[in-house]
């Protein structure tokens, strides 16, 4: 029997954590952190970081044990297969080092980025496990990166009793405004995907490493302010090496 | 010069609370608690135990207040000048208290359910204070009842890369499913308002009370359940003397 815990960290803000988090990082057996090799964003010492003070003080601290994610087959031609496939890598992946360092069972636990169940494969993951084993599958709530966005605008995410709608980059660019919302959070966009919109009456609030010491924001109407997002966004991921960015628009 | 913090305190379950936001309950000078009378639902109880948990041992803790919260005059007919006006009184409300209790300036923190940014009042009431001083406005991110209805299922809010609605009870029975995505979370419904719906092909993930000790899930197709979530939430409400449920629907 596995215990298996996905455990939202927040966004890069250490002090995100939540004291339900803090719990069951001390609680787990094993704790499984990615590594995604040299030259990526630093995630995998940020993870560290976290369990270092979650887990100071602790009595019987979980062992810490990291694993290389695989890559993706881009000779895969089919996007969802390709992705499939890999997820099916990862828990094979996982299985090996779960079995590896908790023969008998016991509780393992994932740090998972912001919220576990917000564009995160995590659980999708765990979902195949259980074609392997009798597994538990626990989530612990993360701050997620629209928190840490609004919060550091200081702005409500909806407008009284509205609606809005939650896209990506790529839907945003195919898709054009989502007919239902005139609020929507763009993620996962490498691409500043808003130039794909004409922007008259719309309102951009953008934030790049949202919770982080190096958080940086802009905001204004998006006719004035696209070019200086775009602009920042370069500099910022060329002095880094990686960039995370989300962004709330309003159309009035 | 008033420095303002809204600290998100997530949805019920005191380790919902983050390391940031119990740092910030004892970072304030004074903690403002909201007093809604007898009779309805024990939310100011539940923010002093937060706050005696979160300040336990710190060597200056704030002063903490209660303060009446006006009634809506439902004798203004318009909506929107009816939720106007109760935001001014209660901004007046705010106002004399910090200058009853903080007449050199200092820090105040409120303690905001979920987070401070989603279907809150919070932020529009500090707005206004605006007007009245130098105010700096903070605020805190917490988890949100999505996460934490998420989390009692431990479900992904979106299928792969895809977009997903936000919106209100009175929203979906006005405007039906909105148009632009197979996933709709619905909060503030009061009226079990997925029976507007034709169910066929949707199902349906529903939590009340989540994150709570006495918290219930239930889920299956709409056509199915939609019937046991409404006899259910009757029984739990008439049980409790208050109920807060929230639903995450798909259609396939
Ligand atoms: C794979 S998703 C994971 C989202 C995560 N589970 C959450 O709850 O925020 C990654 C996307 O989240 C957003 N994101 C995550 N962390 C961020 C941060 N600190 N600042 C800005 N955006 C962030 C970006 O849009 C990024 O492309
Ligand atoms: C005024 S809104 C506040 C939302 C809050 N700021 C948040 O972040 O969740 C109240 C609505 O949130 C949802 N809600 C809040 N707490 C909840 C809980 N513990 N369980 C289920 N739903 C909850 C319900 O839909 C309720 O009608």
């Amino acid at each position: 029997m596995i215990d298996l815990t996905l455990i939202g960290i927040g966004t890069g803000n250490p002090q995100h954590l939540t004291l339900q988090a803090v719990q069951a990082l001390a609680a787990q057996d094993l704790i499984l952190i990615p590594n995604k090799g040299a030259g990526k964003d630093d995630l995998a010492g940020l993870r560290h970081d976290i369990c270092a003070r979650a887990l100071d003080g602790c009595a019987t601290p979980p062992r810490i044990v990291e694993f290389d994610l695989p890559v993706r087959d881009e000779a895969t031609q089919d996007y969802r297969q390709r992705v499939d496939d890999w997820h099916d890598a990862i828990a094979a992946i996982w299985w090996q080092a779960i079995c590896a360092n908790l023969p008998e069972g016991g509780r393992v636990g994932f740090l998972v980025w912001g919220d576990p169940s917000l564009y995160d494969s995590t659980m999708r993951i765990a979902e195949r496990l259980k074609a392997r084993a009798d597994i538990r599958l626990n989530v612990i709530p993360g701050i997620t990166s629209i928190q840490a966005l609004t919060a550091a605008h200081a702005i409500p995410i909806n407008e009284i009793n509205g609606p809005f709608t939650i896209t990506t980059g790529r839907q945003l660019r195919d898709g054009g405004w989502p007919a239902s919302a005139d609020t929507v959070v763009v993620m996962l966009d490498g691409a500043c995907s808003f130039q794909s919109l004409a922007p008259e009456g719309i309102t951009i609030w953008w934030t790049a490493y949202a919770g982080m010491e190096n958080e940086i924001s802009i905001t204004g109407p998006l006719g004035e302010v696209g070019a200086q997002i775009i602009e920042t966004r370069a500099k910022a991921r060329a002095e880094h090496g990686w960039l995370m960015d989300i962004y709330l628009m309003r159309r009035s």
